[in-house]
Protein backbone atom coordinates (compact mmCIF):
# COMPACT_ATOMS: atom_id res chain seq x y z
CA UNK A 1 0.00 0.00 0.00
CA UNK A 2 1.65 3.24 -0.92
CA UNK A 3 0.07 5.11 1.74
CA UNK A 4 0.52 9.10 2.31
CA UNK A 5 1.91 9.85 5.31
CA UNK A 6 2.11 13.50 5.12
CA UNK A 7 0.36 15.61 8.08
CA UNK A 8 -1.02 18.27 5.20
CA UNK A 9 -2.76 15.10 3.27
CA UNK A 10 -4.06 13.94 5.80
CA UNK A 11 -5.95 17.54 7.01
CA UNK A 12 -6.88 17.88 3.42
CA UNK A 13 -8.47 14.71 4.03
CA UNK A 14 -10.28 15.44 7.31
CA UNK A 15 -10.89 19.20 6.34
CA UNK A 16 -13.25 17.59 3.38
CA UNK A 17 -14.55 15.22 6.00
CA UNK A 18 -15.73 17.58 7.99
CA UNK A 19 -17.00 20.64 5.28
CA UNK A 20 -19.25 17.24 4.19
CA UNK A 21 -20.52 17.04 7.85
CA UNK A 22 -21.23 20.53 7.98
CA UNK A 23 -22.84 21.17 4.90
CA UNK A 24 -25.27 18.03 5.67
CA UNK A 25 -25.82 20.05 9.24
CA UNK A 26 -27.17 23.07 7.43
CA UNK A 27 -29.35 20.65 5.25
CA UNK A 28 -30.75 18.84 7.91
CA UNK A 29 -31.77 21.97 9.66
CA UNK A 30 -33.18 23.54 5.99
CA UNK A 31 -35.43 20.23 5.96
CA UNK A 32 -36.42 20.85 9.71
CA UNK A 33 -37.57 24.03 9.19
CA UNK A 34 -39.16 23.85 6.05
CA UNK A 35 -41.28 20.92 7.10
CA UNK A 36 -42.11 23.03 10.19
CA UNK A 37 -43.26 26.17 7.92
CA UNK A 38 -45.46 23.72 5.89
CA UNK A 39 -47.13 22.14 8.70
CA UNK A 40 -47.72 24.87 10.57
CA UNK A 41 -48.48 27.77 7.97
CA UNK A 42 -45.38 29.73 9.28
CA UNK A 43 -44.32 32.58 6.67
CA UNK A 44 -41.05 33.29 8.25
CA UNK A 45 -39.89 30.40 8.99
CA UNK A 46 -40.10 29.52 4.91
CA UNK A 47 -38.13 32.73 4.14
CA UNK A 48 -35.18 31.86 6.86
CA UNK A 49 -35.09 28.47 4.30
CA UNK A 50 -35.41 30.65 1.09
CA UNK A 51 -32.39 32.72 2.58
CA UNK A 52 -30.02 29.67 3.55
CA UNK A 53 -30.08 28.20 0.23
CA UNK A 54 -27.78 30.13 -1.73
CA UNK A 55 -25.20 29.04 0.75
CA UNK A 56 -25.57 25.69 0.20
CA UNK A 57 -25.31 25.69 -2.97
CA UNK A 58 -22.00 27.52 -2.18
CA UNK A 59 -20.70 24.58 0.28
CA UNK A 60 -21.32 22.00 -2.38
CA UNK A 61 -18.97 23.74 -4.75
CA UNK A 62 -16.17 24.26 -2.47
CA UNK A 63 -16.28 20.85 -1.38
CA UNK A 64 -16.55 19.45 -4.56
CA UNK A 65 -13.47 21.67 -5.98
CA UNK A 66 -11.41 20.87 -2.92
CA UNK A 67 -12.31 16.85 -3.47
CA UNK A 68 -11.08 17.07 -7.13
CA UNK A 69 -7.70 18.66 -6.35
CA UNK A 70 -7.29 16.08 -3.78
CA UNK A 71 -7.38 13.36 -6.48
CA UNK A 72 -5.71 15.33 -9.16
CA UNK A 73 -2.31 15.92 -6.67
CA UNK A 74 -2.09 13.56 -4.25
CA UNK A 75 -3.30 10.44 -6.56
CA UNK A 76 -4.98 9.00 -3.00
CA UNK A 77 -5.17 4.87 -2.24
CA UNK A 78 -8.41 2.96 -3.01
CA UNK A 79 -9.58 3.22 0.66
CA UNK A 80 -9.18 7.48 0.46
CA UNK A 81 -10.21 7.47 -3.27
CA UNK A 82 -13.72 6.06 -2.06
CA UNK A 83 -14.09 8.80 0.73
CA UNK A 84 -13.16 11.17 -1.83
CA UNK A 85 -15.91 9.78 -3.99
CA UNK A 86 -18.27 9.25 -1.59
CA UNK A 87 -18.01 13.12 -0.33
CA UNK A 88 -18.59 14.11 -4.44
CA UNK A 89 -21.77 12.16 -4.69
CA UNK A 90 -23.20 13.14 -1.55
CA UNK A 91 -22.49 16.69 -1.89
CA UNK A 92 -24.98 16.62 -4.80
CA UNK A 93 -27.65 14.34 -2.81
CA UNK A 94 -26.87 17.16 -0.12
CA UNK A 95 -27.67 20.01 -2.42
CA UNK A 96 -30.70 18.64 -3.68
CA UNK A 97 -32.31 17.85 -0.12
CA UNK A 98 -31.70 21.55 0.07
CA UNK A 99 -33.42 22.28 -3.23
CA UNK A 100 -36.46 19.81 -2.05
CA UNK A 101 -36.70 21.83 1.73
CA UNK A 102 -36.68 25.37 -0.44
CA UNK A 103 -39.52 23.63 -2.38
CA UNK A 104 -41.53 22.87 0.46
CA UNK A 105 -40.91 26.40 2.17
CA UNK A 106 -42.24 27.88 -0.91
CA UNK A 107 -45.54 25.79 -0.89
CA UNK A 108 -45.83 26.51 2.81
CA UNK A 109 -46.06 30.25 1.98
CA UNK A 110 -48.62 29.35 -0.68
CA UNK A 111 -50.90 27.72 1.79
CA UNK A 112 -50.19 30.20 4.26
CA UNK A 113 -53.64 32.35 3.94
CA UNK A 114 -55.77 28.79 4.64
CA UNK A 115 -56.89 27.87 7.57
CA UNK A 116 -55.15 24.70 8.81
CA UNK A 117 -56.90 21.14 7.96
CA UNK A 118 -58.76 19.55 10.67
CA UNK A 119 -56.09 16.63 10.92
CA UNK A 120 -53.01 19.17 11.14
CA UNK A 121 -51.70 17.47 8.43
CA UNK A 122 -51.15 14.16 10.32
CA UNK A 123 -49.92 11.98 7.65
CA UNK A 124 -47.00 15.23 6.50
CA UNK A 125 -46.19 15.14 9.93
CA UNK A 126 -45.70 11.32 10.10
CA UNK A 127 -43.85 11.34 7.13
CA UNK A 128 -41.42 14.15 8.49
CA UNK A 129 -40.36 13.02 11.28
CA UNK A 130 -38.89 9.32 9.66
CA UNK A 131 -37.02 11.72 6.72
CA UNK A 132 -35.67 13.98 9.44
CA UNK A 133 -34.53 10.61 11.31
CA UNK A 134 -33.03 9.31 8.01
CA UNK A 135 -31.41 12.60 7.56
CA UNK A 136 -30.14 12.51 10.90
CA UNK A 137 -29.04 8.91 10.93
CA UNK A 138 -27.59 9.33 7.30
CA UNK A 139 -25.02 12.21 8.38
CA UNK A 140 -24.40 9.78 11.30
CA UNK A 141 -23.27 6.56 9.52
CA UNK A 142 -21.23 8.70 7.65
CA UNK A 143 -19.25 10.12 10.78
CA UNK A 144 -19.32 6.80 12.31
CA UNK A 145 -18.71 5.16 9.32
CA UNK A 146 -21.67 3.04 10.59
CA UNK A 147 -22.85 0.55 8.85
CA UNK A 148 -25.84 -0.71 10.41
CA UNK A 149 -27.26 3.02 10.68
CA UNK A 150 -26.42 3.60 6.80
CA UNK A 151 -28.79 0.17 6.52
CA UNK A 152 -31.43 1.49 8.69
CA UNK A 153 -31.71 4.23 6.35
CA UNK A 154 -31.74 1.95 3.03
CA UNK A 155 -34.73 0.23 4.54
CA UNK A 156 -36.37 3.06 6.02
CA UNK A 157 -36.18 4.77 2.61
CA UNK A 158 -39.24 2.02 1.33
CA UNK A 159 -41.23 2.84 4.16
CA UNK A 160 -41.14 6.68 3.26
CA UNK A 161 -41.75 5.33 -0.40
CA UNK A 162 -45.01 3.36 0.96
CA UNK A 163 -46.26 6.68 2.48
CA UNK A 164 -45.66 9.07 -0.10
CA UNK A 165 -48.57 6.51 -1.89
CA UNK A 166 -50.84 6.13 0.59
CA UNK A 167 -50.91 10.27 0.76
CA UNK A 168 -50.66 10.20 -3.06
CA UNK A 169 -53.36 7.96 -3.77
CA UNK A 170 -55.78 9.01 -0.70
CA UNK A 171 -55.48 13.10 -2.23
CA UNK A 172 -56.10 11.92 -5.45
CA UNK A 173 -59.33 10.42 -4.70
CA UNK A 174 -60.72 13.27 -2.61
CA UNK A 175 -58.99 15.51 -5.81
CA UNK A 176 -60.83 12.94 -8.08
CA UNK A 177 -64.16 13.57 -6.22
CA UNK A 178 -64.44 16.68 -6.97
CA UNK A 179 -64.32 16.39 -11.03
CA UNK A 180 -61.69 14.46 -13.54
CA UNK A 181 -60.82 17.63 -14.63
CA UNK A 182 -58.72 18.67 -11.92
CA UNK A 183 -57.21 14.66 -11.90
CA UNK A 184 -55.96 15.82 -15.50
CA UNK A 185 -54.82 19.56 -14.23
CA UNK A 186 -52.60 17.73 -11.03
CA UNK A 187 -51.02 14.97 -13.33
CA UNK A 188 -50.42 17.71 -15.90
CA UNK A 189 -48.54 19.70 -13.48
CA UNK A 190 -46.39 16.81 -12.48
CA UNK A 191 -45.56 16.05 -15.52
CA UNK A 192 -44.84 19.36 -16.37
CA UNK A 193 -43.05 19.39 -13.27
CA UNK A 194 -40.91 16.34 -14.38
CA UNK A 195 -40.25 18.22 -17.32
CA UNK A 196 -38.74 21.07 -15.45
CA UNK A 197 -36.33 19.09 -13.65
CA UNK A 198 -35.42 16.66 -16.70
CA UNK A 199 -33.90 20.15 -17.99
CA UNK A 200 -32.27 20.66 -14.77
CA UNK A 201 -30.55 17.52 -15.33
CA UNK A 202 -29.49 18.32 -18.68
CA UNK A 203 -28.30 21.71 -17.31
CA UNK A 204 -25.81 19.83 -14.84
CA UNK A 205 -24.60 17.85 -17.57
CA UNK A 206 -23.85 20.34 -19.70
CA UNK A 207 -22.16 22.46 -16.43
CA UNK A 208 -19.62 19.40 -16.47
CA UNK A 209 -19.17 19.76 -20.12
CA UNK A 210 -18.36 23.22 -19.94
CA UNK A 211 -15.84 22.40 -17.31
CA UNK A 212 -14.30 19.42 -18.86
CA UNK A 213 -13.88 21.90 -21.85
CA UNK A 214 -12.85 24.67 -20.54
CA UNK A 215 -10.39 23.47 -17.69
CA UNK A 216 -7.03 23.44 -18.61
CA UNK A 217 -5.17 22.68 -15.29
CA UNK A 218 -7.32 21.41 -12.17
CA UNK A 219 -5.49 23.95 -10.47
CA UNK A 220 -7.12 26.62 -12.21
CA UNK A 221 -10.47 25.10 -12.10
CA UNK A 222 -13.31 27.32 -13.46
CA UNK A 223 -16.87 25.64 -14.20
CA UNK A 224 -18.33 28.79 -16.08
CA UNK A 225 -20.85 29.77 -13.58
CA UNK A 226 -18.48 31.53 -11.09
CA UNK A 227 -18.02 28.70 -8.72
CA UNK A 228 -14.51 29.48 -7.23
CA UNK A 229 -12.07 27.39 -5.11
CA UNK A 230 -13.15 28.88 -1.76
CA UNK B 1 2.59 16.58 -18.10
CA UNK B 2 3.11 13.15 -17.14
CA UNK B 3 1.36 11.60 -20.01
CA UNK B 4 -0.22 8.01 -20.72
CA UNK B 5 0.41 6.86 -23.58
CA UNK B 6 -0.99 2.82 -23.27
CA UNK B 7 -3.24 2.06 -26.00
CA UNK B 8 -5.00 -0.23 -23.25
CA UNK B 9 -5.22 3.22 -21.21
CA UNK B 10 -7.16 5.23 -24.01
CA UNK B 11 -9.42 2.38 -25.16
CA UNK B 12 -10.17 2.18 -21.63
CA UNK B 13 -10.90 6.18 -21.82
CA UNK B 14 -12.85 5.78 -25.18
CA UNK B 15 -14.96 3.04 -23.80
CA UNK B 16 -16.38 5.04 -20.90
CA UNK B 17 -16.98 7.98 -23.09
CA UNK B 18 -18.99 5.72 -25.75
CA UNK B 19 -20.83 4.09 -22.64
CA UNK B 20 -21.98 7.42 -21.85
CA UNK B 21 -22.96 8.52 -24.91
CA UNK B 22 -25.00 5.16 -25.46
CA UNK B 23 -26.63 5.58 -22.06
CA UNK B 24 -27.41 9.60 -23.10
CA UNK B 25 -29.50 7.83 -26.30
CA UNK B 26 -31.31 5.50 -24.45
CA UNK B 27 -32.16 7.80 -21.83
CA UNK B 28 -33.23 10.54 -24.79
CA UNK B 29 -35.97 7.53 -26.23
CA UNK B 30 -37.00 7.46 -22.82
CA UNK B 31 -38.02 10.95 -22.51
CA UNK B 32 -39.32 10.83 -26.38
CA UNK B 33 -41.43 7.87 -25.48
CA UNK B 34 -42.91 9.10 -21.82
CA UNK B 35 -43.86 12.26 -23.08
CA UNK B 36 -45.73 10.98 -26.25
CA UNK B 37 -47.87 8.27 -23.58
CA UNK B 38 -48.85 11.46 -21.69
CA UNK B 39 -49.99 13.92 -24.80
CA UNK B 40 -51.55 11.37 -26.62
CA UNK B 41 -52.83 8.78 -23.81
CA UNK B 42 -50.55 6.26 -24.93
CA UNK B 43 -50.63 3.44 -22.55
CA UNK B 44 -48.66 0.75 -24.33
CA UNK B 45 -46.16 3.28 -24.86
CA UNK B 46 -45.84 4.21 -21.26
CA UNK B 47 -45.50 0.38 -20.83
CA UNK B 48 -42.60 0.49 -22.71
CA UNK B 49 -41.08 2.80 -20.89
CA UNK B 50 -41.24 1.35 -17.31
CA UNK B 51 -40.01 -2.11 -19.03
CA UNK B 52 -36.39 -0.09 -19.95
CA UNK B 53 -36.08 2.04 -16.69
CA UNK B 54 -33.80 -1.05 -15.04
CA UNK B 55 -31.40 -1.32 -17.73
CA UNK B 56 -30.73 2.42 -17.23
CA UNK B 57 -30.01 2.14 -13.71
CA UNK B 58 -27.40 -0.81 -14.49
CA UNK B 59 -26.11 1.34 -17.11
CA UNK B 60 -24.92 4.07 -14.53
CA UNK B 61 -24.17 0.98 -11.78
CA UNK B 62 -21.54 0.00 -14.48
CA UNK B 63 -20.39 2.70 -16.13
CA UNK B 64 -19.19 4.79 -12.79
CA UNK B 65 -17.65 1.58 -11.15
CA UNK B 66 -15.35 1.76 -14.62
CA UNK B 67 -14.88 5.04 -13.79
CA UNK B 68 -13.65 4.57 -10.36
CA UNK B 69 -11.04 1.95 -11.45
CA UNK B 70 -9.48 4.12 -13.93
CA UNK B 71 -9.28 6.89 -11.53
CA UNK B 72 -7.57 4.21 -9.15
CA UNK B 73 -5.69 2.31 -11.30
CA UNK B 74 -4.61 5.10 -14.15
CA UNK B 75 -3.84 8.03 -12.07
CA UNK B 76 -5.01 9.94 -14.74
CA UNK B 77 -3.65 13.53 -15.65
CA UNK B 78 -5.73 16.52 -15.15
CA UNK B 79 -7.50 16.07 -18.46
CA UNK B 80 -8.51 12.43 -18.05
CA UNK B 81 -9.67 13.24 -14.85
CA UNK B 82 -11.65 15.38 -15.87
CA UNK B 83 -13.29 13.41 -18.41
CA UNK B 84 -13.76 10.65 -15.72
CA UNK B 85 -15.62 13.28 -13.21
CA UNK B 86 -17.62 14.64 -15.91
CA UNK B 87 -19.02 11.15 -16.96
CA UNK B 88 -19.39 10.11 -13.03
CA UNK B 89 -21.76 13.08 -12.15
CA UNK B 90 -23.38 12.64 -15.97
CA UNK B 91 -24.52 9.47 -15.56
CA UNK B 92 -26.36 10.15 -12.20
CA UNK B 93 -27.94 12.86 -13.92
CA UNK B 94 -28.72 10.91 -16.73
CA UNK B 95 -30.18 8.52 -14.98
CA UNK B 96 -32.52 10.44 -12.73
CA UNK B 97 -33.62 11.77 -16.22
CA UNK B 98 -34.38 8.36 -16.63
CA UNK B 99 -36.50 8.00 -13.21
CA UNK B 100 -38.62 11.27 -14.34
CA UNK B 101 -39.11 9.35 -17.59
CA UNK B 102 -40.57 6.45 -15.64
CA UNK B 103 -42.69 9.03 -13.47
CA UNK B 104 -44.03 10.57 -16.65
CA UNK B 105 -45.17 7.33 -17.84
CA UNK B 106 -46.99 6.30 -14.50
CA UNK B 107 -48.70 9.71 -14.93
CA UNK B 108 -49.70 8.65 -18.81
CA UNK B 109 -51.45 5.54 -17.62
CA UNK B 110 -53.13 7.37 -14.73
CA UNK B 111 -54.95 9.47 -16.86
CA UNK B 112 -55.24 7.40 -20.16
CA UNK B 113 -58.76 6.38 -19.22
CA UNK B 114 -59.66 10.37 -19.52
CA UNK B 115 -60.83 12.24 -22.94
CA UNK B 116 -57.72 13.87 -24.41
CA UNK B 117 -58.01 17.85 -23.39
CA UNK B 118 -59.47 20.33 -26.19
CA UNK B 119 -55.73 22.22 -26.70
CA UNK B 120 -54.16 18.40 -26.96
CA UNK B 121 -52.31 19.55 -23.96
CA UNK B 122 -50.50 22.24 -26.02
CA UNK B 123 -48.18 23.85 -22.96
CA UNK B 124 -46.84 20.61 -22.01
CA UNK B 125 -46.26 19.41 -25.96
CA UNK B 126 -44.43 22.75 -26.18
CA UNK B 127 -42.32 22.05 -23.45
CA UNK B 128 -41.87 18.37 -24.19
CA UNK B 129 -40.05 19.50 -27.72
CA UNK B 130 -37.92 22.35 -25.76
CA UNK B 131 -36.87 19.57 -23.57
CA UNK B 132 -36.13 16.97 -25.75
CA UNK B 133 -33.88 19.21 -28.06
CA UNK B 134 -31.83 20.07 -24.61
CA UNK B 135 -31.26 16.59 -24.13
CA UNK B 136 -29.99 15.73 -27.67
CA UNK B 137 -27.80 19.06 -26.99
CA UNK B 138 -26.15 17.99 -24.09
CA UNK B 139 -25.05 14.57 -25.74
CA UNK B 140 -24.10 16.69 -28.49
CA UNK B 141 -22.47 19.21 -26.64
CA UNK B 142 -20.55 16.11 -24.58
CA UNK B 143 -19.70 14.17 -27.58
CA UNK B 144 -18.24 17.39 -29.97
CA UNK B 145 -16.89 19.04 -26.46
CA UNK B 146 -18.76 21.61 -28.50
CA UNK B 147 -18.85 24.90 -25.52
CA UNK B 148 -22.02 26.79 -27.73
CA UNK B 149 -24.44 23.92 -27.72
CA UNK B 150 -23.35 23.43 -24.22
CA UNK B 151 -24.48 27.22 -23.10
CA UNK B 152 -27.07 26.85 -25.22
CA UNK B 153 -28.75 24.20 -23.40
CA UNK B 154 -27.89 25.90 -20.11
CA UNK B 155 -29.77 29.22 -21.35
CA UNK B 156 -32.80 26.73 -22.59
CA UNK B 157 -33.32 25.57 -19.05
CA UNK B 158 -34.55 29.40 -17.85
CA UNK B 159 -37.03 29.37 -21.03
CA UNK B 160 -38.49 25.83 -19.42
CA UNK B 161 -38.44 27.09 -15.81
CA UNK B 162 -40.32 30.10 -17.23
CA UNK B 163 -42.70 27.37 -19.03
CA UNK B 164 -43.09 25.45 -15.73
CA UNK B 165 -44.08 28.46 -13.29
CA UNK B 166 -46.47 29.62 -16.22
CA UNK B 167 -48.11 26.00 -16.46
CA UNK B 168 -48.21 25.31 -12.81
CA UNK B 169 -49.77 28.93 -12.11
CA UNK B 170 -52.50 28.79 -14.76
CA UNK B 171 -53.87 24.99 -14.06
CA UNK B 172 -53.38 25.56 -10.01
CA UNK B 173 -55.76 28.74 -10.41
CA UNK B 174 -57.98 26.43 -12.37
CA UNK B 175 -57.75 24.09 -9.09
CA UNK B 176 -58.45 26.93 -7.11
CA UNK B 177 -61.51 28.15 -9.00
CA UNK B 178 -62.55 24.65 -7.60
CA UNK B 179 -61.99 25.12 -4.01
CA UNK B 180 -59.73 25.94 -1.23
CA UNK B 181 -59.29 22.36 -0.37
CA UNK B 182 -58.15 21.49 -3.88
CA UNK B 183 -54.99 23.79 -3.71
CA UNK B 184 -54.42 22.76 -0.03
CA UNK B 185 -54.45 18.88 -1.03
CA UNK B 186 -52.44 19.68 -4.55
CA UNK B 187 -49.50 21.31 -1.96
CA UNK B 188 -50.03 19.11 0.11
CA UNK B 189 -49.29 15.56 -2.32
CA UNK B 190 -45.77 18.29 -3.41
CA UNK B 191 -44.50 18.25 -0.09
CA UNK B 192 -45.32 14.45 0.34
CA UNK B 193 -43.34 13.93 -2.70
CA UNK B 194 -40.40 16.60 -1.80
CA UNK B 195 -40.08 14.53 1.45
CA UNK B 196 -39.83 11.28 -0.42
CA UNK B 197 -37.32 12.60 -2.77
CA UNK B 198 -35.30 13.68 0.05
CA UNK B 199 -35.78 10.41 1.38
CA UNK B 200 -34.42 9.06 -1.71
CA UNK B 201 -30.99 11.09 -1.72
CA UNK B 202 -30.33 10.66 1.87
CA UNK B 203 -30.58 6.82 0.99
CA UNK B 204 -27.93 7.58 -2.25
CA UNK B 205 -25.83 8.96 0.73
CA UNK B 206 -25.61 5.90 2.72
CA UNK B 207 -25.27 3.72 -0.46
CA UNK B 208 -22.53 5.04 -1.07
CA UNK B 209 -21.28 5.20 2.43
CA UNK B 210 -21.77 1.26 2.86
CA UNK B 211 -19.62 1.20 -0.41
CA UNK B 212 -16.84 3.51 1.61
CA UNK B 213 -17.22 1.26 4.67
CA UNK B 214 -17.41 -1.94 2.76
CA UNK B 215 -14.96 -1.58 0.02
CA UNK B 216 -11.16 -2.69 0.82
CA UNK B 217 -9.98 -2.73 -2.30
CA UNK B 218 -11.41 -0.86 -5.77
CA UNK B 219 -11.08 -3.86 -7.59
CA UNK B 220 -13.41 -5.69 -5.78
CA UNK B 221 -16.36 -3.13 -5.67
CA UNK B 222 -19.03 -4.66 -3.96
CA UNK B 223 -21.91 -1.85 -3.31
CA UNK B 224 -24.23 -3.86 -1.56
CA UNK B 225 -27.08 -3.27 -3.73
CA UNK B 226 -26.03 -6.03 -5.69
CA UNK B 227 -24.42 -3.72 -8.05
CA UNK B 228 -21.35 -5.62 -10.34
CA UNK B 229 -18.65 -4.52 -11.63
CA UNK B 230 -19.87 -5.88 -15.40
Amino acid sequence: MNRHISGQYDSELESVRLGFMGMGGRVERQVQTATRAFVTHDVEAAATVREGEDEINQLERVLDDRCIHIIARRQPTAGDLRLLITIMKGCIDLERIGDEAEKIARMAEKISHLPLPPDQYADVQHMRELVIRMVADTLDAFARLDLESARSVISADGEVDTMFRSIDESLSQELHMHADSVMQSLNTIWTARALERIGDHAKNICEHTVYLIEGTDVRHLDRGDGGTLE
